[in-house]
């Protein structure tokens, strides 16, 4: 591999995207995407005593199922980089600790499902190893307890309010293969521009967006035509909205080829989701769901998939203090 | 790179820890090693008005003194691997989210210090980047509020009780120099005995300690012996009686050259710290102040350096959740 421009990563031999899993709640099941997940839940529970103990759940049996699709023994997956939302990302460390694969934890917010791809690309090209999992989660039920107010408490969301996803997703990212290819990695900057409204994830997230956007065009020398579809993570309808806009402002015009995980997953009209999805799993499960079924049907040939991410917490929200975004890309061609 | 054995990889031209910084609070400079930290602080608020935001500011000093020593141009530092205890690591995005360098979260709990080293290792040798920087965080205050209990209520503390470091630890690890190398590293597997003491992390993280230890020595088939030191990150006292124990039992005697970055940076007989140091400073700080300066000055040739994590949180020991424990391990060479 080699570092090109100032923040991108060429794979001069690309790892390819050997499988993908994703398990979704039940909101996601009665979205437009629910045929292009492996496994839809019928409750928020999936049998277990807390939501927490629910998301552990989750990503464990993604991580089981797209072991089992890849058809690789565990014993030869060498590295797993994995993480979520909880308080020390305990989904991650609870739901994988039987699965005896060397560990590396990540906390990359939302972004984290891209930042783990990187981090497999990376462990697979340079030889540490032939073959990486890379996996998030996230839960409404468990994000919206930790980060805003007890459900039972029935409170009202502002329309820039977005779902946490309720789901995970899991890629096996190996040195060799039949593609789809990951052939640019472009690593994002901390980009705080004061948004200060922890309902407003979207406007909080898109500078970040932008940021690696514009770095990665120019890293590359690529325009937003190059690519068949350019996605992000968990922006929502008013962070693709402003994206759009400041992208425009920059000379760049993605309005007909972009789109956001976040506005793929929910109906805005039936399903009450305000600004759209968002989460770990947003980015997780539409990219291994749908995403993947695209680029291996020779649908969509060229994306850039860029996965945001707010770098706050509850604590930080009471103290006043702004929200910082990050966010990650990749660039994936058949 | 090549991966040998199980867990390990081996860095064929291995990169350089080019220099290390660190910073730590009040109980720390009262201790033993208070000479080999770059800057001691009188208070834990240094400033500030919260615990949080006092982190926050000693990660970015830690990583500017880091920077400032190294010579080289921030611009010229191509990726920085952070984390820390707090929830959503906000001490790390936080402190450095001006610091216009991309970013990559990591979430190791008290192993992150070496799981960044790990990563800017392989990121460096790999030619995706020329110089990484690692940094790690923690802080008393700040994470007896968020674990355990206000510290305002002044709870006893029970003898297995470790004391988390206020601190930071920052190294710039770069693919060419003059050394200290790192030379292998051998990412561990998460280990869950059952422990469920949330007051006794050492002897949950001992076992995790215990199989990287092992697999280490069994894919490089190197023995105790062949290093000068063997660290741990933050077993403290106890911890560190109950890994010497364990490896005797699988036929390795690490009795006379192994000790704990816990054990070390306090005095136990005068600083009332029971079981001894912890958190993601305490393996940063010692290794970034006290070890790089003994490597440096050739009083260390090789050592090797196992962070360990509890990978925990406060909902899942009130919901009865055992502790998974997991370590990583670099060998350090000149």
């Amino acid at each position: 591999m080699e570092k090109i421009g100032n923040q991108t990563i060429k794979f001069n031999s690309p790892p390819t995207i050997l499988n993908t899993a994703s398990i979704v709640g039940p909101k996601e099941s009665q979205g437009p995407l629910s045929k292009y997940f492996d496994k839809c839940l019928e409750d928020e529970f999936w049998g277990e005593e807390t939501w927490e103990k629910a998301e552990s759940k989750i990503i464990k049996e993604t991580v089981n199922t797209v072991i089992s699709k890849s058809g690789i023994p565990t014993n030869d997956i060498d590295y797993c980089f994995a993480g979520d939302l909880l308080n020390q990302c305990i989904s991650s460390s609870f739901g994988l600790r039987e699965l005896n694969i060397p560990f590396l934890g990540l906390f990359g917010a939302c972004s984290t499902f891209v930042e783990g791809m990187i981090m497999a690309s990376i462990f697979a090209e340079s030889n540490a190893g032939n073959n990486c999992l890379c996996a998030a989660s996230s839960h409404f039920c468990s994000a919206e307890k930790q980060f805003r107010f007890p459900l039972e408490l029935g409170n009202q969301r502002p329309p820039t309010s977005q779902w946490t996803v309720t789901g995970a997703g899991a890629a096996i990212i190996s040195k060799t293969g039949v593609g789809p290819f990951i052939t640019h990695a472009t690593v994002g900057k901390i980009v705080d521009m004061g948004i200060k409204d922890s309902n407003n994830m979207g406007a909080a997230m898109a500078p970040a967006a932008l940021d690696t956007l514009i770095t990665h065009f120019k890293d590359t020398g690529r325009n937003p035509s190059y690519y068949d579809a350019i996605i992000t993570g968990d922006l929502g309808h008013i962070g693709k909205e402003i994206l759009i806009e400041l992208a425009q402002t920059k000379g760049y015009n993605i309005k007909s080829n972009y789109n956001d995980c976040g506005v793929l997953i929910f109906d805005k009209n039936s399903q009450d989701t305000h600004s759209g999805g968002s989460g770990c799993a947003c980015c997780g499960s539409v990219f291994s769901g749908y995403l993947f079924n695209q680029l291996k049907d020779k649908k969509l040939k060229k994306i850039l998939l860029i996965a945001t991410g707010a770098l706050t917490n509850a604590t930080t929200a009471q103290q006043g203090e702004s929200i910082p975004g990050i966010a990650h890309a990749v660039s994936i061609e058949i």
